[in-house]
């Protein structure tokens, strides 16, 4: 295993949200291809004493592999990994679930290291609408406090998976810029997770984040999307929004059986089975593009960009530079 | 101790909603005035485990006071209690707190005797907006399941502290008529909490029922309300949506310290003081209007209502048969 031959191993390269079942062959797979941090999705609908129970489970996974990764509370862990050449995992929930209506959880959940948190995954919660509601409430009274208290404490706000009205509610609330972790512009393809140009705009005039998703369902012809198509929605992108706000958030789910996506969909919030963004009732995870089927085929994407005509530092500021400008003004530590 | 004598001993006479700390003095007043049955409130923001230990609670509270009071499950419960010279009390949660975003504790928490919870109390939850909130999302998804749930179970849905859309929303998706535990009509008394005519018309119309409130601040003139002007409001609504879905639920509340009045307000979702329904900054409980300072002061309602002029057959419906037949439409036992 030699990570020292890799073109992006003096980069700084930040995947914004991967959710996949770690183990030890995927962890090689990323710190072999070069990645310096990866914020990974610890819970959807778990519970508050479910989602604790996650952090242990993560410390576990850390301890067993700490010579190649390593647990980021702050930018100064990132770069101490990148020195000691490990890869750097930042915890993240998708959901406010864990925090029920306790705005008193946050604090503790931000102790063990909890440094991203969604509003809503889908649904409404207590604290804002989701993409799915036909009636978006926008940010609540409850979403109000618990923002502030985010940005007190150096949690990043996340608008994935949240309604149009609760985005821009929450970009005009927050304090700190605020974050859309994984999601694509709906320019590139009419999905209900993607983000409309308004919310883009506002998003990017308050310092606000896009990491960019390579979900198949956020993807023009989904799996059969072409990397070309790809790289031109980041052009397109940049033209509207600049080129500092935006980087990758490749959604990446691996190892994980079928159920997995049946719990993501439904959680414990329905007795009968939604389809959640699948077009078709398909109960099983849709297939990648060819050229992003694991995280080391980032390179593939690093490649195409330069290729597309962007130029190299614009390229290497996406593939992570500008996440980590992001952290930079979010986190506390 | 004598029951007999009580004018009320021959009716059946609940109360909609009370939320007292309950001991054996108040347990006394309620049976001595003749009481048939009373909702009692068991949880506001409380969570899963929290909420479950107030059953266990309650539990105690019937056990030691069983010579007087009974738990009710269902109408036979009530009037068996009745016959067998007992208070019958039903038990209620204020707020969804306590199934966070999981539709099987509905189940869990039927079984242990749950048959009134509210959809939202004051704030916006996963199930719909609550009365204070600015923007009012109406029931959501998981709304929408957890009232087919509570349907099939035979659980009330409680509107009580709910925003106007969500209201009209639980009334057109619930297949049972759904209650508006304590409250009264906007038109008498201008509280956030009141309800408007649309929502009394529409309730009505679908055999929906509404609990009317003695809490001073849903009162005309607060703690000074003329028992007169309290009736006079009960013959408008009668003019307006008929004499059968009517009844009482005087969210009374005693023995309380004041502590539990900023828990009911702030519960744990700011770290501000909220001042609820208290226009002037008070932290202490409202005064009560003197006809109405404990359970048994109903008998000044009974009496003044007959010299009001509505028929004896109607406040004794409105005293309490109202309520029993609408709890035979929806609890299953």
């Amino acid at each position: 295993m030699n990570r020292m031959k890799n073109l992006l191993k003096d980069q700084i390269i930040i995947d914004g949200l991967q959710y996949c079942n770690w183990n030890r062959e995927l962890f090689e797979d990323v710190w072999t291809a070069g990645f310096t941090a990866i914020h990974v999705t610890l819970v959807y609908w778990e519970n508050t004493e479910e989602s604790f129970k996650k952090f242990d489970e993560w410390g576990k996974l850390i301890k067993d592999n700490q010579d190649i990764i390593s647990h980021a509370k702050g930018v100064n862990d990132i770069l101490t990994a990148k020195k000691n050449n490990k890869v750097a995992f930042i915890f993240g929930f998708q959901n406010s679930a864990p925090i029920n209506n306790d705005i008193f959880l946050i604090e503790k959940f931000y102790t063990r290291g909890l440094r991203f948190m969604q509003l809503t995954y889908n649904n409404q919660t207590a604290l804002g609408g989701g993409c799915y509601e036909q009636n978006d409430s926008g940010v609540s009274r409850f979403g109000k406090n618990v923002i502030e208290e985010m940005n007190r404490l150096g949690i990043v706000v996340d608008l994935s998976h949240a309604g149009k009205k609760t985005c821009l509610d929450a970009i005009k609330f927050s304090s700190k810029p605020v974050a859309i972790s994984h999601a694509n512009p709906l320019f590139f393809h009419n999905s209900i997770r993607n983000i409309d140009n308004e919310v883009l705009k506002e998003l990017s005039k308050k310092n606000g984040f896009i990491g960019l998703s390579l979900y198949p369902l956020h993807l023009k012809d989904h799996g059969d999307c072409r990397l070309e198509d790809y790289c031109m929605m980041i052009h397109q992108l940049i033209n509207m929004i600049g080129d500092d706000c935006i980087g990758i958030g490749s959604d990446l789910c691996k190892n994980w059986k079928d159920e997995v996506l049946l719990w993501m969909r439904n959680g414990k919030w329905t007795k009968k089975l939604d389809y959640g963004e699948s077009t078709v009732k398909s109960l099983k995870w849709p297939e990648q593009p060819k050229w992003f089927e694991k995280g080391s085929d980032i390179i593939n994407l690093y490649e195409a960009l330069i290729k597309s005509g962007i130029k190299e530092k614009t390229v290497i500021n996406i593939m992570g530079l500008n996440w980590l400008n992001f952290m930079k003004n979010n986190f506390s530590e």
